[in-house]
């Protein structure tokens, strides 16, 4: 029998390799929690929660704390009855990293009884992905050269932080870009301009002949109508990060006309949420890049599924796991060449 | 290897038990397609197709020549890469039933595969569900007879087909609602009324004291404007059956705000869409309702995994297979008793 005998969770801490610095927060470190789902059969399922309170309003103290709750709310349930546990799970809206910790858990803990890759359960669309990698704020120079670095290992898919200093950003993108010729680039403003700013930046690049692939949440989280002011005027497709948390935003986007790409996170979303923003958005024809928050390999092991399975992501952001320090490699996936993820 | 080796088609016709009378159209049979899919390794998965002229343009002559194309489509895919074969046999848009019967032999066999149920591959929501059974159009005797019948019978949701006659209709609702007290009523008019004669419909059903659960399709199919128009000026819940085929009709009946309802048929959507449909539909805080055109019970068995899965639904009309005649049950399901499915 499936059913869940337990669930633990326990704090892992992991530093950056270098202080990683995006509009208005740099980190040192990030706070995960292990979730470990044990079965009655013994099987034992892994999840992790890499929560933002920047994001999600989330603290981790706090998670710490939900271990008893989920006990309580999930125990007894059968793995093989997994939407019942989502729609439980889905009652954790003020907690969504654990929420899609605990949904990924007992996936993974299902995929070991049935043998079947969690891949394979969500409908093995693809093998293999190609991720990015970020260029952080810094200097103009180090901003450069991180991303002549990058292209340098291989990736091909730059995703660069923006939002602090409009005049400096255009500058570095226009620096970068001659750096790296053949790279798509991502660029992110975590909400760092306002609408009128962001319409600057995007017009600038577009008269130098910079093509940019995404351009992510350029203004602030609630400004939905700041997002389709910046959606209607900008040469580039504009997309929604801080803004697409659950489903119900990603309808409201939707209805408003205010995206033409969402960045799911599994960390704001849960598997629930993210399996239904996939649906929302494909037959609203607009499109999808997959992201994430300070997620270890065993983090970036559940996008990556969520990823192949669905195989719904024009652009891949899972790169958390390439820039902190780990000591072992939990992900049921492997890295093939710097910029390649497969099964 | 859950390789697919082959696609076979057989064409079964079954009698209604009476001739069914809904809004222009009366059946006295139903051409169904069953659709057999064999795997390398001599696993067999079961769909069947109930193609519907009226509804989706579809005539099963042609259906039956697609054999040959969808072999060449299909042949050599993993089942377990189901969303693989979901996308290659959603361009099939202009054959839905076929659609449908291939990618559900695709997860029954699969599910044999694995040893997991169909309805536990789709998450296992709900282990039971209740169905409605229909009385279609005839004289207000005949209507009042047949709804008393099958609330003798036991079923508490009944279905009642209207739209040929406003006037004879309210009656027929009014003498119905007499005799079945403590029923639910789901009421479906085929596209037969205009938008004005709906409004009087309802208005005056609900003078009376009378309550309706569902409104299904008062309109013509592309009238959404007409759609709309009932919706807001009806006491009752509207729902779209002809108008929400595709995922993407839906999400365009959200848009302009035209349904609380919306019925999934597998035979309009096939899998895919119709799992799109549920999550739009719920993130939209709208509701659903599944139904059938002519299918068997193993047509039949495809919904009922379908809704027990997803758990989606507020109203089941799966009752086809309890109207026509066939000699072996073909479903992996059991009616409990007269208006209850389970697994």
């Amino acid at each position: 029998m499936g059913k869940i005998k337990s669930v633990k969770f326990k704090l892992n801490v992991f530093e950056y390799e270098k202080p990683f610095h995006i509009t208005n927060s740099i980190s040192t470190k990030t706070s995960n929690i292990e979730v470990r789902i044990e079965l009655e059969n013994g099987i034992l399922g892994f999840g992790e929660a890499s929560p933002s309170f920047r994001v999600n309003g989330e603290k981790v103290e706090a998670l710490l704390a939900l271990e008893p709750v989920i006990n309580e709310m999930i125990k007894g349930y059968d793995t093989k009855n997994y939407r019942q546990i989502f729609d439980i799970t889905d009652k954790l809206f003020a907690f969504p990293s654990i929420k899609a910790a605990v949904q990924y858990a007992v996936l993974d803990a299902l995929s070991e009884e049935i043998d079947l890759p969690v891949y394979k359960i969500l409908g093995g669309a693809k093998g293999k992905i190609e991720t990015d990698k970020t260029v952080s704020i810094g200097t103009l120079e180090e901003r450069v050269n991180d991303a002549t670095k990058i292209f340098e290992e291989g990736f091909r898919i730059i995703k660069i932080k923006v939002g602090e200093n409009l005049r400096e950003d255009i500058e570095t993108i226009e620096r970068i870009y001659e750096k790296t010729s053949g790279a798509k680039y991502i660029v992110d403003a975590n909400m760092g301009y306002t609408p009128k700013e962001a319409i600057t930046f995007v017009n600038e690049l577009y008269k130098k002949g910079i093509d940019i692939n995404v351009f992510e949440q350029p203004v602030k989280m609630h400004d939905i109508e700041g997002l389709k002011f910046v959606r209607f005027h900008s040469p580039f497709p504009v997309g929604a990060d801080e803004s697409a948390k659950t489903k119900y935003d990603v309808m409201r986007l939707i209805k408003e006309e205010a995206v033409d790409y969402v960045n799911i996170k599994l960390m704001k979303s849960g598997i629930s949420d993210a399996l239904a923003i996939v649906e929302i958005v494909k037959a609203a024809n607009l499109h999808l890049m997959i992201g994430c928050m300070g997620e270890s390999s065993l983090g970036i092991n559940q996008s990556v599924h969520f990823a192949l399975g669905t195989g719904a992501f024009d652009f891949h952001d899972l790169d958390s796991a390439l820039i902190i320090k780990e000591e072992n490699f939990r992900g049921k996936y492997k890295t093939e060449i710097p910029y390649h993820i497969a099964i």
